[in-house]
């Protein structure tokens, strides 16, 4: 295919009313309708690129306009002339001298860059006609580094050492590929304990993802003492010893209250407690985990960037790096914090659910294990079973595993009707309110 | 004058060509039109109130819109609802369930908080006809700490040691009142050393600068370290030794560089050194003061939020606090951090500069003197000679002092002919380019 090049940016303001089932509701988001700043980088010939952002309702027209800002500097380029140097265009999106002044790589200009990028990967991936975890499997060393702006991180992770990891791991990579391919990527399911479901429903759902092969459960907690105890109590005792418990605060928490809570709720062994306080507190997180030490500490779907996510691991601040595939810029970013975890030798369990996420994610975690970390160890991918059917490449879950999956792309586009239906103010769904 | 009640916010996206002259250009912020996203809160009787918050051109949009889904927490409620609890409100601002995502207390959505936050003070001020830092100094200290949001720095310092401390200082306030009303607040001066000046004019107007009174002058850093040399030297030596240097890198360098490039400053005796790498990176600010111990570290005016003052604090990362009056969510975000420095015994010297930062800091010095650090013993002020003109009760410099302002309110209201002239893209100035 010759060289296309990207003619328009089509940003779409995507809401769903999943409120209104208590859907991805914790102690701090009572009320989430999952949404997303959505791109579609159209193009000359060939296919389309498809990115997002994802939101929680209100506001995300401030990343629908970043974005469109943003976008400028993609419009009207060749894909070549940006993919021969993806670190050049990152540094590029967040270095705007005046736009820079409202992050710097934060807020909502970093969700919109997130998006944008991931819908230039997106379209790479699609040209290339590979899914997105292949065509960073097969990207050499030196392709993967240039992607990184390693801008404030050089004092944790070179670029030399970043390829000196990618060059010793890269052996008996077809083994791992074959060992995917056969029982996909492990995951974790969330649907069964939000906050906002009754203590029946908490039961019937964690039974029902037994039945179905889930050995990971993940519980809100943050509400009263003894309701998350009694909630604590009657998940573990549904899912018995041999399966994993975990909990998420969701930064409900102060730091003496955390330590105490988390000792508290140590009572039905968590695997980790995630989110225990404030995302931007790193010497905090690392409080609690020197006092809770039996209890692992986990965070990062709120961690802004990979100067955040640099510190955590400096200071000893989490046993679990959970990255997330929009809220970091994109691919680019999210590479830099693969890296630098397998540096500091933790494992990532990426952030997923809300819209996309899983999709994104699926591809991260699978390059993660056939090029970087090389061990399934401690590693679990968050899955979340909500709004999957408006994706034309959705998530596929196999005994508790994402498969593998084929598709050219980043698996983030998303079905027109829906557009249609659920696009704010204007689709049909919104219209009818 | 009876209860008044918010009817309206009139938002107004304002930019100033600032770029065309380098004004304001440093190693990053290479051409900023100095912005702002200025907000009118309209009253059914009485006095309006205005609040800004500073932006650097592109991207004031999002903040304008941000600002405008915001005011709905304002309007429609009588001013003592609000006033009656303002920790309460700062709370409503920041903790919508969904639009809390784009943030959490970061980026667009909190520099907006910080405009519509300022603006309520401001008319409170204005109702009870006093200038902000004298209604902040007259308040009991139950009241100022009603207005801090304690969430997640409890660790640092709670509720009960910022009343003592706010108790145990208050005393003799009438004498540090008298010396404020013949002196002013010591200031400081950034005009002569921005990044674009050459060498001619940087001496030029260091020399003017000595002439007035100045005492204080900073340079920008972070070019290409022969030139920061003999910049500096030349600065150095127009001043001379008895008056103080400081230095502002604003974020260009990674921790190594840092370090080193600090060592080899510290030839000239720099007072500080300012933003030496990424603005999130505390344990990197750590780093460089360990190992640079001669030169005192200063940031701020990038770091986002309290939880962020907190760390640098508790990790020694600092040894000068640049609050910064618009980029935390305004006052009461000022009140926590004003405080946490008292524990921890650094000094306060705001960052300023801008449009309106001035204007706003002048309060802020104002009440840490009179009622929390109680001297004025390595405090000072920034300033910056730009766009006073364009407001209704500028600052006014006296003897490199800030002359304490008498008129009721924050000092922010802008002049109509300004807003008319210099509103994007619809201003008199805008529609002519």
């Amino acid at each position: 295919m010759s060289d296309l090049k990207i003619t328009h940016a089509r940003v779409v303001d995507l809401r769903f009313p999943t409120s209104r089932e208590h859907i991805g509701s914790d102690a701090v988001n009572v009320d989430p309708d999952y949404s997303a700043a959505y791109c579609i980088l159209e193009t000359d010939h060939g296919p389309h690129g498809y990115g997002l952002t994802f939101t929680l309702g209100r506001g995300t027209e401030l990343c629908v306009e970043a974005l469109k800002y943003l976008s400028r500097f993609a419009v009207g380029r060749t894909l070549s002339s940006i993919t021969d140097d993806l670190g050049e265009f990152y540094r590029l999106l967040t270095s705007d001298s005046q736009f820079r002044w409202l992050g710097p790589e934060k807020g909502v200009i970093h969700l919109a860059t997130g998006a944008l990028i991931n819908a230039v990967w997106d379209l790479y991936a699609r040209v290339q006609e590979k899914p997105l975890w292949k065509l960073l499997a097969d990207m050499s060393a030196e392709e993967i580094v240039r992607a990184i702006d390693f801008r404030y991180i050089t004092d944790a992770l070179t670029r030399e050492e970043a390829l000196e990891i990618l060059r010793a791991r890269k052996a008996c990579m077809d083994t791992r590929l074959k060992q995917l391919q056969e029982t996909g990527y492990p995951a974790y399911t969330t649907s069964a304990g939000w906050f906002g479901y009754d203590d029946e429903k908490i039961v019937r759902l964690a039974s029902e993802g037994l039945a179905e092969g889930w050995t990971h459960f993940k519980l809100k907690v943050g509400g009263k003492p003894d309701d998350d105890l009694r909630r604590a109590r009657l998940l573990r005792n549904t899912i018995g010893c041999g399966n994993k418990l975990m909990m998420d605060a969701n930064q409900k928490w102060d730091i003496g209250e955390a330590i105490e809570r988390t000792r508290q709720l140590a009572e039905v062994d968590p695997w980790w407690m995630e989110e225990p306080t404030n995302p931007d507190d790193i010497l905090g997180h690392a409080r609690i985990r020197r006092e809770v030490p039996k209890v692992r500490i986990a965070t990062g779907e709120h961690c802004h960037n990979r100067v955040m996510f640099k510190q955590l691991m400096q200071a000893e601040a989490i046993d679990v790096c959970q990255i997330d595939s929009c809220r970091l810029a994109g691919v680019n970013e999210n590479l830099a914090v693969i890296l630098m975890a397998a540096k500091f030798d933790l494992p990532v369990c990426p952030h997923a659910g809300g819209v996309g996420l899983c999709e994104y994610v699926q591809h991260l975690s699978a390059f993660d294990f056939l090029r970087v970390s090389t061990t399934l160890e401690d590693r679990v991918t968050e899955f979340v079973d909500h709004l999957h059917e408006h994706f034309v490449d959705p998530v596929k879950i196999r005994n508790a595993h994402y498969v593998l999956p084929e598709k050219p792309g980043y698996s983030a586009e998303i079905y027109e009707d829906t557009l249609h239906d659920y696009s704010y103010p204007d689709g049909r769904f919104w219209r009818n309110e």
